[in-house]
């Protein structure tokens, strides 16, 4: 595999955040050897009883075990005397391992429960890493011990640590809130480096909050949350067969959230860093891009406009070179199968503007649209000037980078 | 614009083919200096009354001022004692250039028709080249008299080259059948390396025969044809404003091909090696790829599935890195969005079958599909042991050329 080991370029400033305590949650990790040396690659987190569990997960066709068995258990409560688990390993992505794959989770999800005292349903497990090996979950068994004897609630950023596969650094995000006057905390980690390969870059997503709502609830934000971040980005188009994203809500602040707008968008918040990480750590990217797209006839519309420019090779490396290929533009809106006018057409290029009414428009000066380009945050705005549709996703150009990780070694 | 002048390592080995002369097709060159110095830029064919003219051209909504008028004169015939004529010009696209765009091809077609003793209806123009700068239509009509007097019916090399944008060589192809004893040909020539992007490498097809045939018998044939020949390969995804396709068919050999079979073939092999041609000059592309779906529920899944493994930018790097990365390809049906199941699923590399049953075959070894990727024409099979369906697609690897033709330069 490369060995790309060089913090992205976009990663944040200074480092993992410090995440606060989040009540009612607690981590561990350990080095069990899985596929790596020398580095963490399993993490525990134990959730207390009464806590909410929502999620989502890939729409891949061919989703992994791990998938499968979360999707099955989601929003089922066994026994409300009891809390949750997540367990998660990195090195082995247990995707496309036949009848072996579905044994492993067994094995890990009931090895896990006996050592927590909890029904195997309140078991969330994740899988991520290279594709087709059998996993060597007697590793992962025989380390629950000492997983389960070493948790604490301030270990959050070694979580992030042993999810880890290509990312180029560990990705955290917390917001507060005041619901009622207390204070609400949300506080996630994710890995991540593309939307993207089963055998590298699985996107996985953990947050944990102590505010207090129904499973129902919390799946009702976490749905449409994951809409407008986790759904609205890409690195190269390609989608994991083990992205997972799960939500626990303990309670233990008191505060009452059940369809609270407030307590809504601050977890919106964590979700949208995170999504945004992600494509800041995407493979070989060195420009962050927000594309927004109005003016479309409706969302549905808008989003595929902004999908297609999104993730045009031609825009992409557009962006690599710096260049403000507005023409490349055009043809993403074109091929993207959706009723578009060319003569109604106005694109952006952060705050300048390109063209309008079909053609270049007679205010641009392609210097200053050249200008933006040399940032390392980007924006491309494009308004189809026919209805009221909008849709935002965030992308990453495409670079050398991109196809040395992907391309330059045999797995 | 990049200059990557070294010709493709995919490109027919013994360069150009030498073509028959179609009876009642005449072309003509010139440098009439649109955008480049040096080399020819304008390209006429003249085409005898009585022919037939049938086409297809992009579906983008975002398509080109002569594509639109193209398809606005498609199966119409003024004046039946009347010829056609094609006149294209490289170095610019006309595209994305709002009423100025309109009022150049209304120029140059008034002007052809007038030189030619035509209809203007019966004159096909098309531009390709930079975008969304006003084409200096003048240059073109200025040098019209000199094309039409050095028409000649053995020049459909010089057409072929005149054509070219950023093509790294240029493509023709030919053959012939016999129909009620009388030998049929079948001639033509292509631009493109890639579907492609609307500044540089839109595809355009110019196709003779001296077949006899209605208009509306011949477009039907064309449009079949068009799907499983141009409308199965994709470089990058990325689809022109101005691709277009013409065929003409002049009737010169007296065989009437109405409905024919055989014919119908004839037209396909010119179709499909001019297509491939096209995927051979890819940019960047180091490999040709055949993908070939099958066991689909039906053929617009096969399709689907198809052009996903074709279009994923890791299979595509998979590719490059001569890596034998199946789960890449599961990764790729997965996210398509037909239904599959992971459990049925078959995977070939060559000859090589790589995986069944939702996992790795027991017969497979690493260095067998290794040794395949090798190559430079490559095969990738799957079956989904679903249904009937299925459908092949052409495609080419993505590597370091493709980023430094898009990326490595400010237009």
């Amino acid at each position: 595999m490369a060995k790309i080991s060089k913090t992205s370029p976009l990663a944040p400033k200074g480092g993992f955040p410090k995440l606060p305590v989040i009540n009612g949650v607690r981590f561990s990790t350990i080095a069990a050897g899985v596929k790596y040396a020398d580095r963490s690659d399993v993490m525990l987190a134990q959730i207390d009883a009464g806590s909410s569990v929502a999620g989502a997960f890939t729409r891949s066709s061919t989703r992994s075990a791990p998938v499968l068995d979360c999707q099955s258990k989601l929003g089922r409560v066994e026994d409300d005397s009891k809390g949750f688990a997540f367990l998660v390993n990195s090195g082995n992505s247990n995707a496309f391992t036949g009848g072996a794959g579905v044994k492993a989770v067994e094995a890990i999800t009931s090895a896990t429960a006996q050592t927590m005292n909890l029904p195997a349903s309140h078991i969330y497990t994740a899988s991520t890493g290279v594709i087709g090996e059998p996993l060597p979950f007697e590793k992962i068994t025989n380390a629950l011990g000492e997983l389960s004897e070493s948790l604490a609630a301030d270990r959050i950023e070694d979580a992030a640590r042993a999810i880890m596969t290509t990312d180029t650094f560990p990705k955290g995000s917390s917001a507060t809130c005041e619901i009622g006057g207390i204070e609400v905390t949300v506080a996630g980690i994710a890995k991540g480096s593309g939307m993207i390969a089963p055998d590298m870059a699985t996107m996985l997503v953990y947050i944990f909050t102590d505010a207090k709502i129904s499973q129902p609830g919390l799946q009702d934000m976490v749905s449409r949350l994951n809409e407008v971040t986790f759904n609205s980005i890409t690195v190269d188009s390609d989608t994991s067969t083990s992205d997972s994203l799960l939500v626990a809500a303990t309670g233990a602040s008191g505060a009452e959230v059940e369809g609270n707008e407030t307590f809504e968008r601050t977890l919106g918040v964590v979700m949208k860093d995170l999504a945004h990480q992600v494509v800041r750590d995407g493979e070989g990217a060195t420009k962050f891009v927000e594309i927004r797209v109005s003016g479309a006839i409706n969302n549905i519309d808008a989003r595929k406009v902004a999908m297609s420019i999104a993730n045009s090779p031609l825009v992409k490396t557009a962006i690599a070179g710096e260049d403000p290929n507005w023409g490349r533009v055009v043809m993403a809106v074109g091929k993207s199968g959706v009723h578009a006018d060319r003569d109604r057409l106005s694109i952006w290029f952060g705050d300048v503007l390109v063209a309008e009414n079909g053609w270049v428009s007679p205010t641009y000066v392609e210097s200053d649209a050249a200008a933006h380009m040399k940032g390392e945050d980007l924006a491309i705005r494009v308004d189809l000037g026919l209805g009221a549709g909008q849709s935002i996703v965030w992308t990453c150009d495409l670079t050398h980078g991109y196809i040395e990780i992907n391309a330059d070694y045999r797995s």
